[in-house]
């Protein structure tokens, strides 16, 4: 029976070999570049191989891995705990931007710009630990879902991405996100969502301090923006937090311009990759007029642009 | 043939496996202290097991892991680099700063306190981009030498603590350096000497920027410092680029000691460890009262102090 089963198992083999790697995805333009580019890539005899520690992959994380309508996920849950701390202690909205957040008002407090912005972040963000908060913010998703799919947040990730990151994996490449976003929200469940462990996500991040509180040690979060990851930031996010120019890279609006032109610039072989959310049906459609992120893809750039209409045959995960 | 071959193996087995992974290290409280720490967190039957995501072991570089004597090679090395600039072109030493550093007079430097130090560095070190920075490091360091030993200084590597590196990473922990140093010097020979990437090196950083020179996405390192990773900025960096608690901490001066008492106060197991200089004739000894580093070390605190002299039986690799 032992022989049988290995003789079986031998048989079987070319099979998993030629499985798909990437079901999600239509045959197009945009899946076979991106099969050819990665199979080149781990290919020694090929010319468009990459040794491995050079096997950088960087994904915008809203709108690239998961969904950013109607707004980002992180506002979300910034007016949610804003709300549940103005509950718990109605002397908490001291400012108009702070009742504006408590009462939900997201248009209100947005009125005041990003100092009203910042001024909610840092009343309903600081003053807990590092650890504090990415445990409350896994907490929150677990139970948060969307006004209007009724999903979990964690469920409006995209599945053709999750078989990208997946493929890359097998394929020796180290997979990263750079986003704009918050890294202490994103870091709570890249881990889960995306196999992408915290180490391996680099963001916008507040002021962090070191402080001892009743004889404990703590590096605790500080109003004030340290870094923001966005635009122009997001190469220099890559160097500080990699060290090495990514030859793959995700991203789907202007803030990942930058970050796309620096990459693609380098020396070949390179891929940039953008999300064009063209399905009103099962995701949203929305481009470069769009007030929360549009595509401002320059086609000439060699990116290669990914409809999701066209080119995914499902977008949420089955589960 | 073959199965002789295989019957031989698999009787060698059990001698691999009983070979000592720290061989430069002497039989002792700080050797014993170690190995039992890595084989409990590799032994799920064990109470001191470590989840494997959670092995996360740092280490401090300048007298952790190499030589910091006489002065950091860092400094060395900017102030080589000043001296080169200013006998290119006599006008570069526009200030009693530079013009001291152009002598080589480090004292005359230091003299002028913080701001003339970083004057030095911002005038040698910057207006370049950080790929061009680190690939000139790497270049200096393949000829630079040790005034004292003659040595290359990547051969005044700690051959104990390569050991106890790859002693870890055999047990599934992930190593990353946290120096007060520059993070663009180190990660110019740390994959190559320690076998630790760029992105497990965390630093001192300067400004960077972003920038398109003559129509090419850069960037650049640019004046002023972003993020001092020393003192209270070691937790501090360790959460914005690692985002887990170390369970394994490696230093040697009161610059680590923040960075020792955060992680070793998390929940057990926990393993502090500190290299003391005891060595006048292999290498240095100097203690708190040296003006470059010093360890304060509480031994109450439990970490575990290796005394150079009594611990290690080979200091540098004979290589």
């Amino acid at each position: 029976m032992l022989r049988l089963a290995a003789a079986l198992l031998l048989l079987a083999a070319p099979l998993f070999a030629q499985t798909d790697p990437l079901p999600s995805w239509r045959e197009g333009a945009a899946k076979s570049a991106i099969l050819d580019f990665v199979a080149a890539a781990a290919d020694p005899a090929s010319q468009g191989f990459v040794p491995e520690p050079e096997r950088v992959a960087v994904f915008d994380n809203d709108g690239t891995l998961w969904a950013e309508q109607p707004i980002y996920v992180q506002a979300t849950f910034i007016f949610d705990r804003a709300a549940r701390l103005a509950a718990a202690d109605p002397a908490w909205a001291t400012t108009p931007a702070l009742q504006a957040a408590a009462a939900g008002d997201v248009a209100g407090v947005l009125s005041g710009g990003t100092e009203a912005l910042l001024e909610v972040v840092n009343a309903a963000t600081t003053g807990m630990s590092v650890e504090t908060f990415v445990a409350e913010v896994a907490d929150w998703l677990a139970t948060a879902r969307h006004p209007d799919t009724g999903l979990l947040y964690t469920q409006m990730v995209y599945e053709p991405m999750l078989e990208l990151l997946d493929l890359l994996r097998d394929n020796g490449f180290e997979t990263y996100i750079v986003t704009g976003g918050g890294q202490d929200f994103v870091r709570a469940f890249a881990e889960t969502s995306y196999g992408i462990p915290p180490q391996n996500v680099i963001g916008t991040v507040l002021e962090t301090r070191f402080e001892i509180i009743d004889g404990v040690p703590e590096v605790m979060r500080a109003p004030g923006v340290a870094f923001i990851d966005d635009g122009a930031g997001k190469p220099v996010g890559i160097v500080r937090g990699i060290g090495r120019r990514p030859v793959f890279v995700a991203g789907n609006s202007d803030g990942d311009k930058e970050m796309l032109d620096w990459a693609t610039a380098g020396p070949d072989p390179r891929m940039g990759l953008l999300v064009h959310h063209t399905d009103a049906d099962r995701e949203w459609a929305y481009d470069r007029e769009s007030a929360i992120g549009g595509l401002d893809a320059a086609p000439d750039a060699g990116w290669v642009v990914v409809d999701m209409a066209e080119d995914w045959t499902t977008v949420y995960p089955d589960r």
